[in-house]
């Protein structure tokens, strides 16, 4: 941590400052310079040390200079992490993982012939939501258990991998007992207790970022995982909130190549979610994979204006088996294995 | 809820989209313009037939035309609510209503010593948190219940009502047990979860709005929860995340008379996280009290430089007392009661 | 400028690092800490050197310590800035000002009546747009020169300096024969050649903080006038651009007291831009007043639904008077001297 | 236009609204449903027009039904522009433009090089500023008209099209002189006298979307430009302003297939100011190639931290040259001609 000493500071507080970093067990280390003196504390950093510094008198500025997450930093592991995921598929680690489905879980038959097919499009990962966050306590929110169990038996028929959204402690366990995968929401990605428990678990975790969500925080949101002792996190950039109202979120696609640099952790991307309208899925699709993602979630509905949810960003399956054409395409432009995802990337 | 058809509408979507209308139980009303065809919606709106009908071949736009919280709204109920939050303390109508205290929780006699402090300045509620939320896994997170039991000896000798944070439904009965107002935080305005449980209560809940959280998301916040039963709910301005780096949020002291036009509850500002520096707090103060605020939460510690969280947006003992004072002034000129908080305005 | 050496540097990077610094006629200062090595650059700083050390080989990240604005800061000049603007009238040093009138000159009468009605109500500075930026170019966008004669003759006769925006610098010399004050609007307040050319005038200038602007960019916006030598420059806080659709901007508060601490120019609060709804302009001017904002700027129009633009944030001059007498008694609780604004606080 | 007339409107509240419309010459339409009533304005839209109805007594919300731009939108025209920008280059329908060379021009030799290094790697259009927006006033400011000269020798020696940055009207007849395509900075979007001056040229012009800038918002300057009588823009995405601090600016690739989809004009990618990180540069350039972009906008630099400007993101001719590489594999999975750029497909 580097502490630049206010011009103004009063002859005393340069002693203080040194005094207060010596009380907290580290050492100072003063370099002079002509505009500005500089305190380097020499010791690990901490989220308090950073406010202790600022409201001492004299403190212009305090400057972290390392980073707050450790666990899941290129610095600590070098090799990308490869997540087995069951079924055989594994995310991360140069093949294309593509995890399509309904937003919600609507009835047995539906998820079942979603299930068939996203997977004769080339999907190796089901998702459906059981529990649903909604904005508005007026709207559908999920079947609820007995939808995990018809995504679970749909799973099982197809040989996939499913995931679904765990929204609170609560359902932890019923959650576990049918899902491959437990998914995070955006809307959760600092719900601290929940990053706790499933952390405690060994399930595969995908952690959306939030709305808003700072790329150093998404990646703490992460270390809490994988400090619970839950190493298999994946990263989701789902769109973030700016003020641009022709989409709902905008897809952060330089999140991509940057969480790349700074974790070892692979990136799913969600360009549903990430532009919230369906014509512009594909092209956003492609852009993710471009720029290096390890691979995607996407919204498929038969019939989107009959979805109980997110239909204006649901593809149908026709759109779907074409994005999965195109996106074959670009990810073999980029040196992906595409086998998984089982789309020749000629057969466009 | 109003569509708006595109001139490039093919021949039979219009008949395709009126279908589509009366399936779901409502009726269509044409009217044929010049430069384009509006169809309106009779009957009620609902978040997933906005999706519905944007995904309908020739939809150009879709319209709401009516809020989609109801509960909550000045429609609703046309007087302001009014909360009793115990030991004769309200918040709403006129009354300023002043929480203070630190951060955290800290040790029994700390807590003991702060209501003191802020009650003798003129603070009456004493506020602490004892589960907290932090961005680090590693950053102290609270003393968790027997900080409660501090917290809520501390309010029976002063004689003061205690406001806590909540975070997670598996919390919900010891927080119960210890508090009077039940805090929402930032990061947790849309845990869906835990906005119905505080519903089942009847514990007045003071929910903070989310980093990038809407009026109107806010609002349907406030609407989960009173939907359950629960009509205490203050809300609470905290500042949100915006492109400007000089502060950790950005006060959005628009909000305060906007939700005070559109809502019947009462509206807390939080300067203190509202700017995350101690050296904005006082002048933010006066600010959202003269925007018409029906109160404060300010976070105060004797020595901010050894506080275990949020040390750089805390005040003095010192400094709070002269801001208590320098707010009565403000109040008093914008027409508020100010007996409650004991300072008088003129005792600058 | 602090550079922070990666813990994965090469072994010739630091050499080099110092090397390059050293070329560039400045000091290197090492300091080896236990978990990063940090180079300390001893000479002064440059927006380009931040950009060259950054792409050094084992350069983690480059931290500015100086600020890079400089005749404008709190540093260079301690006490306030009081600028004239003639016809008697002082923008900063306690004394309250108050720009009112039509967001654009309509017409002769029209703007004779409004000044009449604004100086009345206890406003004493009259703005008119005779250059109007317009988002599209089929809307109406101002008389022009005409329309400078207009504005200069209504405040000749009402004894009340005028201000008019600048858009470009082929009007600078008729919009400097006309007026009084120059406004930079917020969408120019990065127009260099434009600043520029102010700079070179000795007019006071009001430059308008950008749509997205930081602070620290709009203090160099306003650096760049006074570096060419016209030192009166007034800043205008207006609001900001931000995620909230619920109003056109978001007035940033914070900006109040934050800009007023780092530098020495007074600053005026623009609620009629800053929310863009004329319902939340009286309770957000009170706001940035008690926040201690040097005075107002407030768009009145006597029939706001025939106004030629912005007129769903003018006021009546029935509410512009109701506004002055409540703005008013916040400014005489927070002790601003408003004699010059003719409105007796206990007059409500 | 569609007025909601609030549920809490005065009984003649609706004849107002009504017989303001017919002032304005338009036709009122009314439809009276169970929750509200709404107004539709039979004739054309206009911005003032919204603000004139917002503020009447009773009115709800105001909705705008048609888009306020016209000579750009898909309506008027189905095709897709192309633009000739000499040496027989294009911009727009199929071909990829790769526009590339230093930030500013910093003498005549390095222009040169720089030319013959970009040409090399597949570059069709040479880039360099002569006229450079600095956000401070110390900063280095472009070598003006000189830099003009060379960049336009380089231009003709090396047989390709030149692109420079024109700041203000003063200096549009020497840009005119040298430049092949005038460039309209992000800081000057809303320029909105610089918009009318060059749409009376008919130069080919490359508008980059503001910080903040809306789609619609960017799309209505286009307008201006077109409105004057040039239809030859293009437009380019360079990144926006979010709350991210990770890198300068957030790419906003949702943009590039929404724009293709309203506007019939060429869209250029800029991924040095869009990310503002040279390592982020390649994956994103990708990344918007396989979203739909036209062509890209790449700043090069022999010795990145040598540079005059923009270092950070600039990148070495050896990394441009593999740029182009990866870049032609993607162009070519998405069915570009990259016969222009020169970089065969297969040479990765």
């Amino acid at each position: 941590m580097i502490i630049v000493v206010s011009p103004e500071a009063a002859p005393g507080d340069i002693d203080h400052i040194v005094a207060r970093i010596e009380e907290s067990g580290r050492q100072a280390h003063l370099s002079v310079g002509a505009e500005r003196t500089i305190i380097g504390v020499i010791g690990s950093d901490s989220p308090e040390l950073l406010d202790t510094f600022l409201v001492l008198p004299g403190v212009e500025s305090v400057h972290q200079v390392t980073k707050p997450y450790r666990l899941v930093s290129r610095e600590f592991r070098g090799d990308d992490t490869v997540i087995e995921v069951g079924h055989g598929v594994t995310v991360g680690g140069g093949e294309l993982a593509v995890m399509a489905g309904p937003c919600s879980i609507e009835n047995e038959e539906h998820i079942f012939e979603s299930a068939q097919a996203v997977k004769a499009a080339g999907a190796n990962i089901l998702r459906g939501g059981a529990y649903k966050p909604r904005s508005s306590p007026y709207a559908f929110r999920g079947l609820g258990e007995v939808g995990l169990r018809y995504l679970a038996a749909a799973g099982r028929e197809l040989d996939m991998p499913v995931i679904t959204e765990l929204m609170s402690t609560s359902e932890i366990d019923v959650v576990c007992e049918y899902t491959d995968i437990i998914q995070i929401g955006a809307r959760n990605m600092q719900n601290f207790m929940l990053l706790d428990a499933v952390g405690k678990t060994r399930k595969p975790v995908m952690l959306k970022r939030a709305l808003s969500g700072q790329i150093e925080e998404w990646l703490l949101a992460a270390e809490y995982i994988v400090a619970q002792g839950n190493p298999n996190v994946i990263l989701c950039e789902r769109g973030i909130r700016t003020f641009e109202t022709a989409y709902r979120n905008t897809f952060d696609i330089n999140a991509i190549p940057l969480v790349k640099e700074l974790s070892h952790l692979p990136v799913i991307a969600d360009p549903s979610h990430g532009t919230g309208k369906f014509g512009l899925v594909e092209p956003v699709a492609k852009g993710a994979i471009a720029a290096g993602a390890d691979g995607l979630m996407i919204e498929v509905h038969d019939r989107p204006d009959h979805a109980l949810s997110d239909g204006a960003q649901s593809l149908t399956y026709e759109r779907f088996a074409g994005l999965m054409r195109s996106v074959a395409q670009v990810a073999a432009a980029v040196g992906r294995d595409i086998s998984a995802v089982g789309v020749a990337a000629g057969a466009r």
